[in-house]
Parts: structure tokens; sequence; C-alpha cells
């Protein structure tokens, strides 16, 4: 048995007791049943101007089961609640996937004529989701606390010793591969390191790349890719390096809106899921690039891209792409004059840039220029 | 400088000049210029009856500069080698996609009535990605062993150390996480074992649960996933540790057409790309489950599921599905009675599995009972 899992477990067991047995006290009282659960409404969502996050405001809602149209969502939070805890107490790893299986059946009861009714505790994983989310809000715990675990595809390499589970591990001795990142980024202990700043990457190939050249090693940095649309664990991670080891986070992807929004999850956390943020989100992380000055040059910056070169490598934006800039554009955090200069440029070029068309004019060339010269000269958009 | 890969280029490199170098000797001689390729048409491949893999039959195609049909096609191909080559001296790391950027510029030249006409090189990554593959069946050489990377996302536990570049990784001593596997499986050396058997888990989410599990420790293999449709790091692993080390190797899908089609991935290689088949598929690998006759039995089997359990678990198939399914029985490979009796109960009851609905039953149920049992009692598909 993994020690640092059955600490998890207790803790987590415990807090879910704690939230649920009243509601068997006053079930015993014959006092009517509710939960209190934050509210995940936009309207209760905000950014907090200090920490740079979206967090929960106060607003709550009561869950009634003698109210006819919460009863149903009521069951649904109670056999989520007592599937976890069951899970948590017989040493089980469940996905989101299985919760939704573990608790999917068909409910037998008779309706005020005595007549057998059926009902199923639920049909769309989309519910079985939605009430998960509303025990990690009421509960403060990340589902990961509760040893639920998920599909996971971030990697990391770098001078850099942690403890995972029972082992110690050298990030720095992993040969052509990575470090495929735990699904409870919470449990691992950073031991010692020799890094001074972290790269995120959001494509996975260049992540290889720059890997497989020495790059970490050579720029003393810890190399991160979340491949794409970053999931939970590489985003803890990433705060917590931050966080705890104060080491600056850079991250780099493809110049269009799509890897706007990828730094924007690293950065600020999902809009949908802003109770996340406050664990998730790296309020300080900074935009590497690829930018449109990078690209176009501006008054004080040569561009990186020469004539022939913008001509060869740049991709015409699509119309959903000018759409999703537009949208980004309405986020305050997109709002700083840097931010609106690089979305301004985009919308009057119409111009995206895969971070590969820079590793096009040589990988050389994106780890030992561009990269270093950027952060040096502190190239980047906050 | 990583040794493995400096040999890994001088060996490449070698094989290239020697497959072009003719060419210019042709040229100096006021020869004709031609390239000699396999072909790599459906009707020039074929199942090997012995290996049990995809192979190209021996029909070539000649590719001549002076024929106007095939000028584009020979400047594409003399390109893409010259790129390669120059990656290759120059110790850089490519992509297919930055392949495709570092090739693509606009040649300017003189039409016979002395006029200045324009033309790319190429445009869209298919057309790099085609002569890739006429490059890598010209010489026999993967691209992997021309140091070209990819994005990968397979993974790797187990009681087991390799050597990776210059390091030894201990694949049990990876905590919570995984070995994520690298871009060149061929560079991998296998030092010691202790294991039995390879599983290989279509979906990420159920690796991190067996592995989390311990199941790898318990019942001594090495576990991977591909997560979804592997990559050909993966299967190339996968064959070499079922070749090298002679470790049978059992595949975990989805019970469905798609988790059908994986496993055919992994034994058979791709239709399209037959040429890899030779050293990417595994032809002995097993299909595990979960199989059509663990979730309804039949004569000599009771099945996993009860009635219950198959109401609420099973996924009712859909259109695209049945087709998929009456593909697939065209391949020969999935004409065995065994095979036959699969498909056919799939076709007739429409029924699909996740394998996240076994481990709605429990995890310990997956780990301790099914996947045990089925292999002790050899129920699996070949």
């Amino acid at each position: 048995m993994d020690k640092v899992d059955a600490e998890a477990r207790k803790r987590a067991a415990a807090i879910l007791r704690e939230k649920l047995i009243p509601l068997i006290k006053d079930l015993k009282a014959g006092e009517p049943l509710k939960l209190v659960i934050p509210k995940r409404t936009l309207s209760n969502t905000m950014l907090d101007p200090e920490k740079g996050i979206l967090i929960l405001k106060d607003e709550k809602l009561e869950r009634h089961l003698l109210d006819a149209g919460e009863a149903r969502r009521f069951m649904q939070t109670i056999l989520m609640a007592s599937i976890i805890y069951q899970a948590l107490v017989e040493n089980e790893y469940p996905t989101i996937r299985d919760l939704y299986y573990r608790g999917k059946h068909t409910l037998q009861y008779r309706d005020l004529e005595g007549k057998v009714r059926e009902e199923n505790t639920w049909d769309e994983q989309q519910e079985s989701d939605a009430v998960l989310r509303d025990i990690e809000v009421m509960t403060n715990l990340l589902r990961e606390e509760m040893l639920i675990l998920s599909k996971e595809k971030g990697k990391m390499v770098g001078d850099m010793r942690i403890r995972s589970g029972p082992d110690v591990i050298d990030l720095s001795k992993l040969g052509h591969g990575a470090y495929a990142i735990e699904s409870t980024p919470d449990f691992i202990e950073f031991l010692d390191y020799n890094a001074e700043f972290v790269l995120v990457v959001e494509k996975d190939a260049v992540f290889q790349q720059l890997h497989r050249i020495g790059f970490w090693r050579q720029y003393k940095c810890l190399l991160i890719t979340g491949a794409g649309q970053p999931d939970r664990a590489t985003r803890r991670l990433v705060r917590r390096l931050n966080e705890e080891l104060g080491l600056p986070v850079y991250v780099l992807t493809d110049s269009d809106p799509y890897g706007w929004n990828i730094y924007s999850v690293f950065k600020v956390g999902s809009i949908t899921l802003s109770y996340e943020s406050e664990r998730l989100a790296t309020p300080k992380a900074r935009f590497l690039g690829v930018s449109m000055t990078d690209i176009f040059g501006d008054k004080k910056k040569k561009p990186y891209l020469t004539e022939e070169e913008r001509k060869n490598f740049i991709i015409k934006a699509k119309d959903e792409d000018i759409k999703r800039a537009q949208d980004l554009q309405k986020y305050s955090w997109f709002q700083t004059p840097k931010w609106k200069k690089e979305i301004d440029l985009f919308l009057e070029k119409r111009a995206k840039l895969e971070i590969e068309a820079l590793v096009g004019k040589g990988l050389k060339f994106l780890a030992y220029k561009y990269l270093p010269e950027k952060i040096q000269t502190g190239d980047w958009i906050e």
C-alpha cells in the first residue's frame, strides 16, 4: 500500500464524513434534508484582482430532498458521494468515467397511487460529472485528492529530483524519454533541482525536439508539455513549480487564438470551471511566444522571420480564428496594452504561425537563438 | 552529443548517400535521371502468411526527371532527401511537420518561351509526407532511424531496466508516473527484467488505474498504453518486446469495432502503410478483451456481467459501428472462427462495452479477477 495515497484517503474520507453525517442526524431528527453547495454559475465567478485567478464568490445554493424539482439532483449528489467514499475506504482508484458506470442503475419506486415506477440514477456522464463538481466545491477537495484518476498526457524533464509515491525519480536521467506526469501531482514532493525557469511547450513534438537537443540542460530549465489543451495534472504541477519554488513560467504556443487560449488556461483557468483555478491556475505565467511581433516586428524590434519566410510559413486565419480572437478580447486579462497590440495585429494581418515553422528555420535557431533571446530581453507578454 | 544518436546519424547518412550519389554520376555522364522506388499501392501489398504481417511485394516504380508528369514529384523527393541529409549531418532533429516547413518555398524558372514562372515545392503536408514515405521505402530506413521525431503519447511501467540515450531507467521506480516512450524506440536497449507478459491497454485512464493499484508488480507484467490509436513508437516497442524477449503480448480494448481496429493496428499494421508493418507490427499479439463472450457468455463460458449490469453498461452500436465491423470482416486476419463469432455476435446484439464499465464493477474485479482469469484460462483471440 502506498503511504501517500493511504494518508490522502483518510483525509478525504474524513472531510466527506464531516460534510454528510449531519444529514443522517437531520434525518433521525425528522428535519427536512438539504445540501448547501457553493454556486458554480458565471455570475458567482470573479477574477480575484490580487491573485489574478478566477474564483467563486460567496453565493450558495440549497438543494432540498423534499422539493420535487431538486430531489433527483439531491439523490445523485448523495449517490456520487457514497460511491466516492466507498472507493476511498476500499482502496479503489476510480475515474470520472467509471464513477458514471458505478452509479448508473435503475431505481424502482411506488408513486402516490401505489404504481411501480422506474427512474435511472443518471443517463449521461454529463450528469454524473456535474454532481462530482458539486462535491468538489462542497468539500473543497479536488477530485484528485479523492484519489479519482484520469487520462494524463503531460510530460516533464529537467535537472530535478522528485518523490512520487514510494520512489525518487531523477528527471534528468530519463534518456530520450520523459516523465509522464502522474494523475495526482499534489502528492509529488519536490526534492532538489538545478533550474532557473520552467518552459511549457504546447506541442509534444517540439518538446521531444527541445529535449533531444538538450535544451533544458544547456539553459537550466524544467521542460514541460501539456500536449495541446493541458490536462488538470499538468496545470497543477506548473502552478506548484511557480508558487512553491518561485520559478518563472514561460509558455510557448503556436501564434494563433488557439495557442493564446492554451496560455490563458494555464494562467487563469477555464472560465466554466473557475472553482478549479484557485488550485490549478498560474497567474504569473508569461506568454513567451510565438508572438505577432516575432513574425512582423515593430518599431523597437526586428522580426524573426524574413519576408520570404513569412510568405512560406504563414497560414491564413479562418473565420473561426477571427471569431475566437474576438471572444478572447472580451476577457479582462487580454485587455492589457501588449495583448491588445497582439490581438489587433492578428486581426489586421489575419495571419497564424505554428511553432514548427520556426523550427523550419532550424531547431538550433529555436533552441539557441529565439528562446534564450526572448527570455534574456524580457520579450514576453504577461 | 548522444552517442547512440551519433551512430544512427552516420548510418542513415551513409545509406542516403549510397542511394542518391549514383544520380550525380548519371547527371555528369549525361544520363537521364530516375529514381527506383518500391510501390506503396494496395495491389503491391500482401499479408505474409508466415510472418502474419502486411508487406510490400516486389513491384517498383520509376520516377523520371525528364517526364513532365513526374518531374515535380522527382524534385520533391530529392528536396526531401537533401533536407533529411542536411538535418542528419547538422545534428538536427526534425519532425514531419517541420520537414514540410523546411522544404516549403517557391521555385522560379523560365519556361520554353523564356517567361519567368513560379512553382511551389509543395503546398500541403500531405505532399511532403508522401515523399518522406517514398524515401523510407527506398532506403528501407524508418523515419525514426533518420532521427525524425514526432509527437508521442505511449507510456510504460514494469519491473524492467532499459538504457535510453546515455541513461539507465528503472521502469519500476517511477512512482505514480510512467516512462513516456521515446520517439526512437529502436535505440532503447533492454537490460534486465522480471516480467512474464506485456499488457497493452487502449485507454490511458485504465493504464493509470492498473498502475496505481500495482497490477504489473503483482502479476509480473510490463504495462503499456498507446492512449487510443497507438503511435509508431508504441507499436515498435511492443513488437520489440515480443520479438526480442519472447514476451506474450495481450491487448485490452473497449469491446467495439474501434477497439478491434486498435488491436489490428498492433497486430498487423495499418493497411495503407504496409511498408511500416514489417517493423512495427506484432503478429503474435493476442486480443484479450473485452470480448462479446465476456459480456454475453457462450456455451462454455459464464458471462462476466449479470443481466442487470448488461442493462446498465451496454451502449447501443451506431450505424457507423456496424459499418466499421463489416469493413473489418473483410480483412483476412478477422476471418478466423473466433473472430467470426465475435463480430457476428456484435452484429446480432448491436452492443458495445467500454473497459470502464468493467471497472464500474470495481477496479479490483478488473485487476484481480477478470484479467488474470482470462490470461490463465487462455481466453483470448488471436
